[in-house]
């Protein structure tokens, strides 16, 4: 089946992002991150950079203690706590996307949310620690914490985000139709594999 | 730096080693799957179908059984066990091919053992459980066994003898540079996809 929607699953810093534009650039159809966040904010009340934060996250302590404590949000809604309800919220906004038309769409479980659709392709980006590593210093600058560090974290609360809200295993290369790494197959050419796949589905 | 050399690591009935044929075929270079095992075969005394059976299963009763009490070949060679030897010699028959110049190499973890080479590309071929099922019906017939029951116990053997020697868990898409599913992008387009990055690395 043609294949009109791309979702774009990533290791921190790998620069699936920048594949998943480039991708939407070259196909001319539209990219939603920060954007689908903002929806995603917009219907369910949060906070778009509190969404932005926790969508991908671990559903433990610390979403609960922010709702609580930080927000104003009450921990629980419509019979869900706070973070099953922004998942709701996620997949909600995600297949109402899919739903507009040709779309590459980044993060958010996209690819598990939009399994059962035959028009998606599935992509995961990833790449060796140190090419993240240097990546994100670059992009993102220093911090108190090392490098491997803040990539290590971020793995394991993805991780947890994933297999909680899915039951699969992250970064297992059956979750997905193609998987790249950018430190060797490099981000543009990252992009062209995805866009030639696409053009030449039927 | 130019890839010369692609790893074919392939999940039982997915097509893996129908992608590295085309691939090779295409990039007009040779292509290592049984004569790979013919050559180890010569080289450790073991008869080819024993090499062809137990090279990338795991090293546990069976292959001890087998080289016991089947081939006459003793347990213990130069103080390693049969399964050890095995792999010993394999990764010096995979090591020798790539000495030779641009190859393809179908199994046999050739891509943990070549994994210091920046001249190697490193594709793993997997596909969803009811595509290889039917695949391994209609090329290997029927058995007493459902395909997959077959296909789970050659998934956990590779898995295990994967796991034994390179430390790594099998299909783990960090471990190679791209991974394809061949269920939904097809073999001949999966062989497109590894020539066109070979062909335009640098």
């Amino acid at each position: 089946m043609k294949k009109t929607i791309i979702t774009i699953s990533r290791q921190f810093g790998s620069g699936g992002r920048s594949v998943g534009r480039a991708i939407a650039e070259k196909l001319g159809i539209p990219f939603y991150d920060k954007e689908l966040v903002e929806q995603i904010a917009l219907e369910s009340g949060f906070a778009p950079n509190f969404v932005e934060e926790h969508g991908e996250h671990s559903p433990g302590k610390s979403i609960l203690s922010y709702a609580f404590n930080s927000t104003g949000v009450p921990g629980v809604m419509n019979g869900l706590s706070t973070a099953d309800f922004l998942w709701s919220i996620q997949c909600s906004a995600i297949m109402q996307v899919a739903e507009k038309g040709p779309c590459v769409i980044v993060g958010r479980n996209a690819d598990y949310i939009l399994k059962d659709r035959e028009d998606v392709l599935h992509i995961f980006i990833h790449a060796d620690m140190d090419y993240r590593a240097d990546r994100i210093v670059r992009l993102y600058g220093e911090s108190e914490k090392s490098p491997t560090s803040r990539l290590q974290e971020k793995d394991k609360r993805r991780s947890v985000n994933y297999q909680h809200y899915t039951g699969r295993t992250w970064g297992t290369a059956e979750n997905y139709d193609i998987c790249i790494n950018t430190a060797v197959i490099g981000i543009e050419e990252a992009a062209n594999i995805v866009v030639d796949v696409v053009n030449r589905s039927k």
